[in-house]
This record gives structure tokens, C-alpha cells and sequence, in this order.
């Protein structure tokens, strides 16, 4: 997790800008373009989102350490979609961002060692030559299959220097449904996902403390969140839920252990500032920045 | 359900493809002709499984009912991989096939709805205008973040006539570590999740009693298989791990109820049995549907 962690430090900014591009928040003048281009097709959508998401990029490139595309929307726009995720992790990449891969990808252990050469190792052509497909800096994964599923991860993560951030307690209302219920032990659903996670990273902890296996932590369950920090001390946190979702500064700040041992996500919020802020369309990339910076400074300020 | 379980009936094969495709599976005649065509590319890779899963769907549309594409093996090779797979799948329907694509998706409500409108429902584009991404008749779902993203999967389901396949009890030996705890009450997780699927599916029953919302149950826990066919009446079972993994005909049989409920994944011993048999390799087809065949009389035989 170092690089990602030296990222934040050197930006003194611990969050991330989730690039999840609907259309509806993308300006009508670069939705015609590409309509004009390309007609109404899956390819026209991709194209204006790659734009959309460039300029994001270069707005906020110099402030904030990471994008979290969230690939849903990009397999909404099938295989243009898909390329459009491409070429939007390789201009992150090419900006120096780090690049988490939302995913939530899940597969017993020959399947999982697909993914894992998608989307952080290599995948191997003909001749045993090996070119990425993906190249992300980190994947969202969901642990209900257990140790097989996460051990190809490992390999790849070791090798290429790369992180996975395993569901833990999600943001969303339903969460609690299976992951609060209490095993016999007193221990709940996402506890026991908490303690597999501090053993899957064992064997991989950074300069910083933390693992190569971190978590993804709601923020909008901040009592859960103070308690699953004190007691998964190598886990790095992946904290979605601020901002849209309804997670406060005050909220997010108990994800983080001495300043460190978190990265706050937001994406709504930032993708849509230009509408919520009502100026004009063309301003969305000025406007994205200016929420960046304000989310930056509201969880600094209480570190 | 239904439109699986008549063309379940009408083959009167209970059996589903799993078209995983390695390369290591594809003759290396049809890899060279690719790659003489594209070069030792994503391109090329994707090329050949298109043609080698066309073959195969050649030949087993008329004595099987289903494929089931794994997406890891074609996000693998990035776009032009996804490109295969909307191909493979665009194949095997106008073949009349049944297509369970398993992707194990998951996330909150409002991601999910992107998720089922790429494999189940439809994508808008713009003005409104709506298209088919992958069109799938089916997708695996990993349900740990609970009804919210459920939702707006029931609702592509009715109105498309689709199904999903939510994991149970999976076939990999880690499902345990998570999946077999029990809480309090004496539930497991996978009971648990077996609960929920028949609470998910309660509105969405069929003629023959089986709801949209199947779940996925592994051939490789036969007690578990038993156990559960009888406590989730309601809830029609995608059972990995026969074959290669493991399973036998005997053990698969737990899962259906007079002759029902119930469809048995090989991918494996289907997609390899050229290998196995060592065939020559033009003989691929051929030996995948013989396979197939003789996976249909080892299980059917046993009903």
C-alpha cells in the first residue's frame, strides 16, 4: 500500500474522486459531439465519457492521488464501454494517479487468477508473451468465497506491486442484512471478513504498517468505522459513502489512525458539482476541481 | 425460470456448458491462423476463442440447452476480449441457447442497476433512446451487500424475462471459511443467503414453482446440495464442479426434485476432451459434444 500511501502524503490529500460517469452528468455540448460523430450508439457514449473523464483528470490531477472508476458503468456501454475504461485508466496512469479498479470482482481461485492478470498483472498472449490488459493500480474484490479466491491476487500484488481492497462492511442501506449478523462467537459477518484480511495481507506489509489487503469500509456506518480501525491496525481503509451517500467529514475521520490509514471516496459529488453549483456546462471540470479541494480541506482540517 | 427449465425439458438435458476459454483449450491450428492474421495481440486472442466457442456451440445447440460464458477468461484480453464475449453470446442465442453469463456482479443499489441493465435489461443512451449491451438470459450474483442490490435486478428479470443465479454455497474448498459459519441461531452464511434468495424470488415464481432468483450450489458438497434442495423449494440451483472439479453424476443428483430444479455446469471436460481423449485437434467439436452427450446420460440416467 506504500504507493498509494505516498501519493496521499505528498498531496497531503487522502482521497479518491470515484469516476463513475453517467451520462446525465456529462454536459449536452460534449454529449452532441460525440452524438454527431458517432450517432446514437454505444460508441458515442463511450467517447464523450473518455472526454468527460480526460478533463476530470487534468482538473484534479494535481491535487488529489487516485481515481476509482467503477467499472458498471463502463459495462453499460459493452465492449466501446470497456475501451472507454481502458483509455481512461491509462490517462490516470499517465498523470501519475493511482488507479482503483472497482470491480468487486469475486471467483474460485483459476477464475480469480483471471482477473487478477486483467486487471493488475499480466495476461499471457501466444509464445507465453505477456502484455496487460488493464494495468490498475488496485481492485475491489468481494472475499464470500474465501482464501482460494484471494491468493492469485497476492501473487500478482507482490509481483507487480499492486493492492486489492476487499469488501468489508459496504455503504448501502441493506448492508447490515448479512454482513452485521453475529456468529456464535459474538463476532459479525464483516468482522470475521476483517480478520481474513488482516490474514491474507500478513505477508505483506509496507513501510507504512499496512498490508497489500485492504478494505472497503462504509462511511456511512462511522461507529463500525472507529471500531473495525482499532481492530484491523494493518488494513487500509477504502472508505466510500461521503458526500452523495450521506458520510461526513466526521464521520470518515475515524477511519484514520494518526492521520494515516485511509482513502475517502466521492464521486457524485464531484462529477455533478458544475449542476449542483448551477453554472454552466463547460465550467464542469473547474467545478470538479473546486469540490475536490473543498471535500480535501473539510476531512484535513479534522485529521 | 421457465424458459430455462422447457428448454431443460425439451433436451432433456439438465446440463450447462461453461465456456471458459484458455488458450491453452484451442488447437493450435486455429491460434496460428489468428495470430498470422493480428499478431501476437489481444485481437488475435480474442479472434480465436470466438472461433473456437462458435464450434463449440456448433456443435452441442441441439442436445444442450445452456452456455455460461466465465467473464474473467475474456475481460482477460481486455475490449477485444469483451468483444468475444458479446459475440459468443450474441452466437449461442441465435443458436436458441440459454446464456447464464458469470460475472458473480455485485455493488450497491444504484451500480447494480447499471450492472443489470448491461446484462439483463437495456442501456439507455441518449435522448432516451435504449439498447441492448450484452443482452444475457442470465447473471451470477454475489449477494453480500444484501436486497439493496437485488432490486433492480427483480425488476430487468420481469421485465425481460430474465433470471439471476445468486452464490450460495460455492464449490472451491475455501467457500467454508466464511460460508459454513453459523450464527447464533444455528443458521449458516450460506443458509443465510439461501433465505434470502427465496425471500428475493417470492414475487417472481413460475409455472413449474421456481423463482427468477436461482442460486449457485456446488456438486463438490453433496450433503449440502441435499440439504438444500429440500429447505429452498422455490429456488432453482446452478451446480458448479461436476467434472474436472470433482463432482460425480451421484453427487449431482441431490439437487433436483423429481427430476427438476437443477443445472449442471462442465466447462472443463467439455472445452478439453479433445486433450483428454488425445484426439487431433480438429476433432475439438466433435469430442466437446460427445462429452456433453456423455455428461447428459451419466446425470440424466441418475434421476
Amino acid at each position: 500500500m506504500d504507493r498509494l500511501i505516498e501519493k496521499i502524503k505528498k498531496f497531503m490529500n487522502p482521497t479518491v474522486v470515484g469516476l463513475d460517469p453517467k451520462l446525465a452528468y456529462i454536459p449536452n455540448y460534449m454529449k452532441k459531439e460525440s452524438l454527431d460523430s458517432f450517432g446514437n450508439t454505444f460508441k458515442a457514449a463511450a467517447d464523450c465519457i473518455v472526454k468527460f473523464n480526460m478533463q476530470i483528470i487534468d482538473a484534479i490531477c494535481d491535487v488529489v492521488p487516485a481515481v476509482k472508476p467503477q467499472m458498471a458503468y463502463y459495462e453499460l456501454y459493452g465492449y466501446d464501454g470497456i475501451l472507454a475504461l481502458y483509455k481512461t485508466i491509462s490517462y490516470a496512469k499517465s498523470k501519475g494517479m493511482y488507479v482503483i479498479v472497482d470491480g468487486k470482482r469475486n471467483d474460485i481461485g483459476t477464475t480469480m487468477e483471471a482477473y487478477s492478470r486483467a486487471y493488475l498483472g499480466k495476461t499471457e498472449l501466444f509464445n507465453g508473451e505477456k502484455h496487460s490488459a488493464f494495468d490498475g493500480d488496485s481492485l475491489t474484490i468481494n472475499g464470500y468465497l474465501g482464501s482460494d479466491g484471494i491468493s492469485p491476487l497476492l501473487n500478482d500484488c507482490l509481483e507487480y506491486d499492486k493492492t486489492i481492497f476487499v469488501l468489508m462492511k459496504t455503504s448501502n442501506p441493506s448492508s447490515g442484512e448479512l454482513q452485521d449478523r453475529q456468529f456464535k462467537d459474538d463476532e459479525s459477518v464483516y468482522e470475521h471478513m476483517g480478520n481474513m484480511c488482516e490474514k491474507w495481507g500478513k505477508d505483506t506489509l509496507g513501510e507504512y504498517g499496512y498490508s497489500k489487503v485492504g478494505a472497503v469500509v462504509g462511511a456511512t456506518y462511522p461507529d463500525e468505522l472507529r471500531k473495525l480501525r482499532l481492530k484491523f491496525p494493518h488494513t487500509f481503509f477504502l472508505v466510500p459513502g461521503y458526500g452523495a451517500q450521506g458520510g461526513s467529514a466526521e464521520d470518515v475521520v475515524s477511519a484514520f489512525k494518526d492521520g494515516v490509514g485511509a482513502i475517502i471516496n466521492s464521486s457524485r459529488a464531484v462529477l455533478c458539482a458544475w449542476q449542483k453549483n448551477d453554472c454552466e456546462p463547460f465550467q464542469f471540470a473547474e467545478q470538479a476541481r473546486k469540490e475536490a479541494i473543498r471535500m480535501k480541506n473539510d476531512i484535513v482540517a479534522r485529521l
